[in-house]
């Protein structure tokens, strides 16, 4: 696929120096191009490849324009640019409309037009299917569930039953949606099981990472809104609420009954207890543990990060000391009040 | 399935107020529950919405039946109580018997009564599945591995080669029992495999969620005791030991040949290093590392827990000062004796 | 199988005390082995065992050499020697060569000699799979990857488009290689998509435990180099590269564009920023978070350890009284100094 730099120009409103006639074929980086692809300046780190890039085009911001050697796309965003023309340059992989021979597809279920459902993938009693959507191979869809048109699972997902998943979702291998939560009450030692009860309901343009879970809810529904996006090897517990558009990076682990706002970002590993609520517009540092609600926007903190190994040993020696510490720096202070004051004392005699 | 009140207050042993002949068909929230519902009050931040509810009964404790506008069920535990009515009034889905066409058996695999093996399921040479189990779509059952009765692998399940599963297991999807554990020992740089050549036991009435992974033992077998119940996304190495009725909640890890004892309970992401000893009824808050050994019950922690940026930013930084501030304290304190001393000479003079 | 000692022996270059004819048949652990096992003592932990052992041979070193009541096998790193004899004693299972019938290949793959693709397993266009592997049941190999010769893929491994493995590769169930990166542009609130367009290269002898996730390159290639080992749930983001022979335990993980180096070894639950560089043989201990790029060889940390819950209490709350205690230890120094350059004043007087 090639397209003309003025069509690319025009399809991120961009402004274009250079020739408009020039074909594009592929996206590289500034480093690697070479004729018939185009590049993108975002990080400064960067600008020192501009002045020898052998790219067709560099998509950059206005104070990198006179610097550029060859074409230009000049624009407010580069990387949002870049993200939409590599888009348009290498769309969704096609696939064909059917249902392969091995695959096990129930009588009930529904499968709308243009839908490709892989070998060995099996749907339950119920299921529905959405236009054009793509179940790959392994893939496993309990009895009720649906996925709406324009969707891809890409191999090995599982959605369990009663789960609603929106259209043109995009769910990577390993993912499971819709399993148990974890619901347990303790009886004199053992545990008795909490039926989990209610579902799993996720929005529109969703993308969901490799080994990702979602558990149903307990008696309502867990629920993802629209534009989300989860890195891969996250858990989401029974009745979280994650907000429109939120971002969540991977390895990430959310307790049972927290609601998250939109626009937030986690940072990979963070750990958020329990029942608690974050607003929208919070973010969140990698591998924090968020014990409290946090309602307003902000950027929040709670990590301590790596040291040489005998600087480490003392922080923490000391750390354990502070306690310690504390009361022996106020007995400091009331002692030194004491003797000024004898001082002032004898400064007044 | 609809059971008269009177009958749910006998499985329970609760005090009935009210009348015993109503129908209960559901479970369902205090704040959402309508007519045919039975609802719990356990968390007194609840306590509000039962003045309003319009469920057919809740599920109280005793200093909150006078408040209840509708039947009640008087008990110790209200939330114990609900886990197991909603048990009753949900039981774990029936399933067919029998062997789906597309699963592959293997001849010499023993399938007890009232089994049923889902599509596209795979089972090795010598597998033993007891009576009533459910083996999902998708799931592998190397050889020789042993399922107990009454068990349900949800699908895409993998069980190695000689894992023992006892009675009444349920596993999520994704579980893998029985991986090699991570045995490498050093040759001058480079890497040589150790065997791992125990095996995963499992005893009975143990829940294993979603992705949660399990390394077989390197000599001798990896071992979880009954009533054990893992969350989502975990993992456990070779030689663990996992004492009976311990709760394990979603994305913690522990190392190798690492003993827990019983009735603990691991909170979310907890990381505990190899080869240590936790004694029954150790309890461990969210994210922390351990360490070390703790032999004695109690509860543990080590984490530190989200603050606002500017706030952590000055913390940390000063937690790297914090052994040149021990270092200046105790200066402090000699310099102020000397001069409480030489005051206090001054006072003989 | 069974082999004679003083084949083991010259097998591992160590040397024989005792009968050279003695057959051994299995390795067991010093405290449990019997005739016709052979053990190792590596840790002075299990000395104490070495006097009442019932094995046929004890590898150990020099200075265990006069307690043994049995043949041993001295040498310089029995653990090592361990490995390389039971890797002897049990070799990798023999499988059949051939392709189930249930299995789904595309026309243009190519199988090598004795490659066994197991039940359900799915292999799509273009893929070359290298002699003597064993690709497992229920795994998918996308379009155009590439498996190098010797190879196991044990069961449920998804292997997306194009990626490329090297000979002798181990990947445990639900392994996902070559998944999407996580690249998005924000466009005022929303994201939108950037393609992943680059590779994973995979080295040789390289093994991943169960339920790990490789992601593919944004524009150029993931690169894992031979002789890495990974364990169980661990997340590498795309444009990773891991150098050769670096060991790394589980629940990792590594962001995007982060560049570790060769023989490096990272313990449980590290998390690694992306864009840093961990140079050759750098160390991390378990749940150490890595915010920074660390050039030089060392052993790094940045956690705190699990504390009794009051301990812990204490130190979080004085952690965050920290900067305050800072700047009341530089008052009192001021104060101080004042009192004693009046005192040295007066003692001028």
């Amino acid at each position: 696929m090639a397209v003309r730099l003025g069509e690319l120009a025009r399809h991120v409103g961009a402004q274009l120096l250079g020739d408009p006639e020039c074909l594009i074929e592929r996206v590289d980086t500034i480093q690697d191009a070479t004729g018939g692809a185009i590049c993108f300046l975002a990080n400064p780190k960067y600008r020192k490849h501009l002045a020898h890039t052998r790219a067709s085009a560099v998509i950059l911001a206005a104070g990198d324009r006179d610097a550029c050697p060859v074409n230009a796309l000049v624009c407010d965003n580069p990387y949002l640019s870049y993200a939409r023309i590599s888009g348009l340059l290498y769309p969704r992989p096609r696939h064909p409309a059917g249902i392969h021979p091995s695959a096990v597809v129930a009588q009930s279920a529904r499968i709308d037009d243009g839908v490709w459902i892989g070998p060995c993938a099996v749907l339950g009693e119920g299921v529905r299917i959405g236009a054009g959507s793509y179940i790959g191979p392994g893939c496993v869809i309990e009895r009720d569930s649906r996925i709406g048109a324009g969707s891809r699972l890409v191999a090995n997902v599982v959605v369990c039953s009663g789960s609603v998943i929106g259209e043109r979702a995009l769910l990577h291998p390993g993912v499971v949606i819709g399993s148990d939560g974890f619901g347990l009450a303790n009886d004199g030692g053992g545990w008795v099981k909490v039926p989990q009860l209610g579902g799993v309901v996720i929005g529109d343009d969703v993308e969901i990472g490799a080994n990702t879970t979602i558990d149903r809810g307990a008696l309502r529904d867990t629920r993802i809104e629209s534009g989300v996006k989860l890195d891969n090897q996250i858990q989401i517990a029974h009745n979280v609420r994650i907000g429109r558009d939120t971002a969540i990076a991977g390895c990430v682990g959310i307790a049972g009954s927290t609601t998250i706002g939109s626009n937030c970002t986690l940072g990979g590993g963070v750990g958020v207890v329990g029942h608690l609520e974050l607003g929208d517009n919070t973010h969140f540092s990698a591998q924090t543990l968020v014990t409290r609600s946090f309602p307003e926007p902000g950027y929040y903190s709670g990590n301590f990060p790596a040291l040489p190994n005998g600087e480490w040993k003392k922080a923490t020696v000391r750390t354990r000391q502070l306690d310690e510490m504390a009361r022996r720096l106020r007995r400091l202070e009331r002692r030194l009040l004491e003797l000024e004051s004898v001082r002032h004392g004898d400064d007044d005699t």
